[in-house]
């Protein structure tokens, strides 16, 4: 019995761990559509979202039916409750991808982004893809330092964040109110998507560890 | 000790009540720091923040305990998973609620929004005030009902959202850039306040019915 349970355990394990690689896959392509003006990308991610979203509702009726009938306790019990988070932000993950495929689609066939851009919308999408990519290692390795690189790693994307504010803000601005609203939101997308990430590499880290990341900053 | 176990619960449904409640109380002193450009309201927030995430990390320790030494089934363990999410989603609603309260003390002394959006915002604070409400009733209550109530005012407050994009969007738009990316931020801060209400809603909608409410909208 209690090797049957681990074994359900670690299967979930591996689906959380593709939910975030799924996660990232999304927000690869959703930059890719991005910066490309590519319409039809908002499409095809839309099944993305829903196969995404399915896994984390079957990940969430199976931590539910291991609390139910097996009543884990101690480490088992942070996996089984640190999974119902995780399939959450995972899930919110390919949500906010699919939201910034979505804003790529409204201005085809013009571009969102002004071409002054590209490099900070570049380097904002990679660093979501690389902290998703991290927060799969972490989750499937249940390994705290590599959680503790996420978290690191957020704070370049804050920076990020602050450069794309600084350049809409600058009297020099001349792309008008409609794109500087479209950059305020995309720049909120990547920063939510990157906040999910250190929620997740927390979520391990607890789980792992039995104490809490409190260096770590709040996601804002 | 059956007796114990219930009353440990009724307090961590009371303590979710009050932390939507609290959240209930900083949307609605958001909303008037912002229409009023006051600018000490979102130093104050900060400490009611902290105050609403302490309680959030005691309902989640009290929840963590209830599972590791009560080994909830069924109803029981459905008001105790359900504990650990809305616990996440009031003290996110806070937060949520404080980013509108730095928005306004940016500005200061200046509004940060113009005077034709006024009635706006203030229909998009009160939709929110009350949906946060309404969900507090909910998780006190256990009532289905109310819960759906809760989901049904989410559809004006999306359609509050699109009349903001719409009134930002238009050609006669005089504000410049950077009002308009507030403008589109504020807004996504308004909406996700809701969206955070719906999760709740859900929440006590499965854990009263065991049935998930799927005809609610998803966030987005």
């Amino acid at each position: 019995m209690r090797n049957e349970f681990h074994d359900t355990l670690d299967i979930l394990v591996a689906d959380l761990a593709k939910m975030c690689d799924r996660a990232s896959a999304m927000m690869h392509a959703a930059t890719v559509a991005l910066l490309e003006a590519d319409a039809e990308q908002a499409g095809r991610m839309r099944g993305d979202l829903t196969q995404l979203s399915a896994l984390g509702a079957s990940v969430n009726d199976r931590a539910y039916r291991l609390l139910a009938l097996q009543a884990p306790v101690a480490r088992d019990l942070r996996t089984v409750v640190a999974a119902l988070h995780i399939g959450a932000d995972a899930d919110r993950m390919g949500a906010l991808a699919s939201h910034i495929a979505r804003t790529a689609a409204r201005s085809h066939p013009l571009r969102a982004t002004p071409p002054e851009l590209t490099d900070l919308y570049t380097e904002m999408g990679a660093t979501a893809v690389q902290m998703a990519d991290e927060a799969r290692d972490a989750v499937s390795s249940s390994d705290a330092a590599l959680a503790e690189r996420v978290c690191a790693d957020d704070e370049g994307m804050d920076e990020l964040h602050r450069q794309l504010f600084t350049r809409v803000m600058a009297p020099r601005w001349m792309h008008g109110p409609l794109v500087a609203a479209d950059m305020a939101l995309l720049g909120r997308f990547y920063e939510r998507f990157a906040d999910h990430a250190v929620e997740i590499a927390r979520r391990v880290y607890f789980q792992a560890t039995g104490a809490a990341m409190d260096s770590a900053p709040r996601p804002a």
